[in-house]
């Protein structure tokens, strides 16, 4: 009896631990770059690679890769604006299709990379444009603009292949800047808004709220998608924990340096308020503090610095292009990377080469078993 | 009898058949790249090698490379104004000389690479300029100008070198910038007109005539030399079929695709009307188609996609530059085919290293002998 | 008694032989690259030896690399302005510890390489306040400005050394555009003046004077330190003399070059009294004649284009960025003087490596010294 009591109980608790230890494989198995899918898709239908393929350009836009993140963040903008969503979606279809038609890189497409360029300018076009929702005819310039992602992010990336640096989203912010200046001010087909600099003073001084200011960290983080309303901020920042807990800290956190340089600039409250001080901090920040760079206390000084040169050249940025009534979309936080990347000293020790980035806590884990391999080999060539 | 009779009739054919033959020899020579011209001038006059290093450099700038191409464009622009032809001839005269002066590679300097930036700079100089004809201080910037392409063309060279592209027209376009810019507005010596940005709005919604268009179409290859009259333009046309059939077609699909990017955009109607919208079109589409891949189905498309990507690129930086009076010159053009060089994929399959471009026809010919080489080969090492 | 006298009289000459060759040595000891410091500095006391390296990075700024034309120049700036003399002083040391925190090359840190951009941005920040002096809070900007230098040294310098080329103040001139732009017009913390565009026509027709014009050349070689007075301007050149000799003469050359062509342009006369329109043609000239070419006749003629083309380069810069409110800095030279090491042909033939590159003298020697070799050489295989 005892011991067949004891051999339940036994089984019980092993059976609960083993359906623990299950429920956080299933868990780890949904986190991270998720590799083992690929093996998985490989012989399925077009459709759904295609499908995978596209969730995985919409995480890379925030420099995830997790296709389960892609549906997150595809939610929280068809919550955020069913049009929005739509725009987004066609984007990343239409140039991941483009690039199959062109004969890209495999790899390359089944990875995401010919997709999350034509969803941000899809998205943008979709902000920018002053005709309202479900205004049809946009669809066309969203297509286009799209499909010439594609010849960007070909063409770039011979060139920067040569430092070994990824693309990144030039091809959007140049494809959105085309785009802008080519239907001008008042385009009697796609009229658009005028960017506002943020340095325009406000029409009376009014004092600044600070719980707005601190509503507007999160939603930094949503407008990377150019969506700016909190809940679906948030879900966005969900997407982002659930590849990476540490790229979810770092994204808040340069959202927070951007604002507190934008602060330190007496910059517009409304730039303030909606986050778009704080977002290309936030993509500074995510992409020197563990994605690119193994994470130590000194990559963590890293990036925060970063965040602070992408937010400062962010509004330095705004104030030139308004001249011109362009917004400086995502540039500073893009070339301040590219900037982070190129660097030699001590940073470039922890820099991972850009064919062998993978989630922070992964890139974290195979340095570890790599340094001490390194050590092991060491005191074995010791003896 | 008969046997005389046959036998004359016999050599009448085929004294007609070899005059035929020989004149089809006789303008065979005369088309394509003329290398053999080269060999024949070896050890001739100076001044006589000098003028065929010019007139290549003056059919360098349509992107043919042909010296008879050359005296063609050169009667077309003396018939439009001869005071422009006066400043193209000084404007690729001085940059020539100036190359051998500096001790530039003289493969380059007898290919007339040396020549066409400095005609560029010469033939626009002329046309910016509010002075009138025959104002002889013009003379100065344009040699100084023309002298100053061929430092530009020579340092660009060794970093374009990298990803082995061709300087192209960068130099002309940078040279051009610094003239209008460095004179401004009022100047006292050397005035201007200001750029007219494609999208200003028209004083009075005149309905848009289509006659007027279509004739904007050769116009718009007459307009690479900065040449708004639809007679010299057709001879400048004529001039690039003698170089090759192919590039006259794309030129002239280039500069319709132009025009309509133009109409898509609802530009200015003298844009249109004086083929200042095609030219740019023209110039992407005859890069890609033939020059510098192989001509193929797929390339034709890859040539009319190009000429759209250069067309919405130039009004795009047409009302950026406008902005500060600027003009966009050929920079969309220019940066779309060097964007084309660079891509990978399908497209770079049918890529001709440059040292290797020649006539498209010639491209296609050594291209398919290559082929049926490769293919025999195959064969034989299959036996 | 003859022979003591004549013996006493030998002496006497001799010792008054060895005196003044002993001051000639210590005088060649204080002149050129001052090498042999480096050595007796290795181990002294951490602060003399960042004293020596702030002081070669404060001679940097003007090509040089001596630390006693760093004292002179340093006297200089405090003798015009006490206030500009403290800002560039934190500006040096603030980078130099900057990157010797982030573990930048030690042989870069110790030759001032990362102490003349971070001194240059202080100087400007200071000459483009209206707060006016000593007003304590512009050193927030001055050490975050001085630091983020490092970041743009070290990125670009992986991009220039693919080309061989010197990252030079490319750094400088892009933080200072960051500066002005991100604090804007009407910043209330830190108010600046606007740039004043070159072509902007005076009030009313005042005659040139020419006392002025002439005055304003040693002025273009102060400017090169924003200073504007002709006591402090000389001092300067005279640091450059002490450095090397070849380079004061092209220093005042490329000035006197740069006024030349503002008069040309028919420039502001403000421009021209203050030196504004020298200090690109002087740094344009300073690089070719003498420090990144072996002197000869054939670099010095190129010397004089590359000032005239800086100098129209500054204009044509000063007229584009005036429109956005912005300074031309030292774009024109900078740009300028990398092209002429990009260029290929005779002015190749000149070029000393980046890492050989010393004072004009030096470079000379070692140059007929090796050509002398290589005589020697091939005389010797001849035998």
């Amino acid at each position: 009896m005892w011991m067949e009591t004891k051999t339940e109980v036994g089984e019980a608790s092993r059976s609960r631990a083993s359906f623990s230890r299950r429920a956080l494989n299933a868990l780890l198995l949904c986190t991270g770059d998720m590799k083992h899918l690929d093996e998985y898709m490989q012989d399925k239908l077009f459709v759904l690679q295609l499908a995978v393929w596209g969730l995985r350009g919409v995480a890379r836009v925030i420099l995830a890769n997790n296709p389960l993140s892609g549906v997150l963040i595809l939610a929280a903008l068809y919550w955020a604006s069913p049009w929005q969503g739509l725009l987004g979606t066609v984007g990343v279809l239409v140039s991941t299709l483009t690039a199959i038609i062109m004969g890209q890189d495999s790899a390359e497409v089944s990875g995401g990379l010919h997709g999350f360029n034509g969803m941000l300018v899809s998205l943008l076009m979709g902000a920018f444009s002053s005709a309202g929702d479900w205004y049809w005819w946009l669809l066309l310039p969203v297509c286009l603009g799209s499909a010439t992602c594609v010849f960007l992010f070909s063409g770039l990336s011979s060139v920067m292949d040569r430092w070994d640096l990824p693309v990144a989203v030039f091809p959007f912010n140049i494809i959105i800047f085309l785009y802008l200046l080519c239907t001008g001010q008042d385009n009697p087909y796609f009229p658009h808004r005028q960017a506002l600099p943020p340095g325009a003073l406000e029409p009376n001084g009014t004092a600044l709220i600070a719980v707005e200011v601190i509503r507007g960290i999160p939603l930094g983080v949503g407008q990377i998608f150019a969506c700016g309303a909190l809940g679906p901020s948030l879900l966005i920042l969900g997407a982002v924990l659930l590849y990476s807990p540490l790229l979810a800290v770092h994204a808040l956190l340069g959202s927070a340096v951007g604002t507190l340089a934008g602060l330190s600039m007496a910059v517009r409250h409304g730039s303030l308020y909606s986050g778009l001080s704080g977002f290309n901090g936030a993509l500074g920040c995510m992409a020197v503090g563990g994605l690119f760079f193994t994470f130590s206390w000194r990559t963590h000084l890293f990036a925060i610095a970063s965040a602070f040169l992408s937010a400062y050249a962010d509004i330095a940025l705004c104030n030139l292009l308004g001249t011109v009534g362009l917004p400086a979309c995502s540039w500073a936080g893009t070339l301040t990377a590219t900037l982070m990347l190129l660097m030699t000293g001590s940073l470039a020790a922890h820099r991972i080469p850009i064919g062998q980035v993978m989630a922070p806590e992964h890139n974290l884990r195979s340095r570890s078993q790599w340094a001490a391999g390194n050590t092991a080999e060491r005191e074995s060539t010791d003896v």
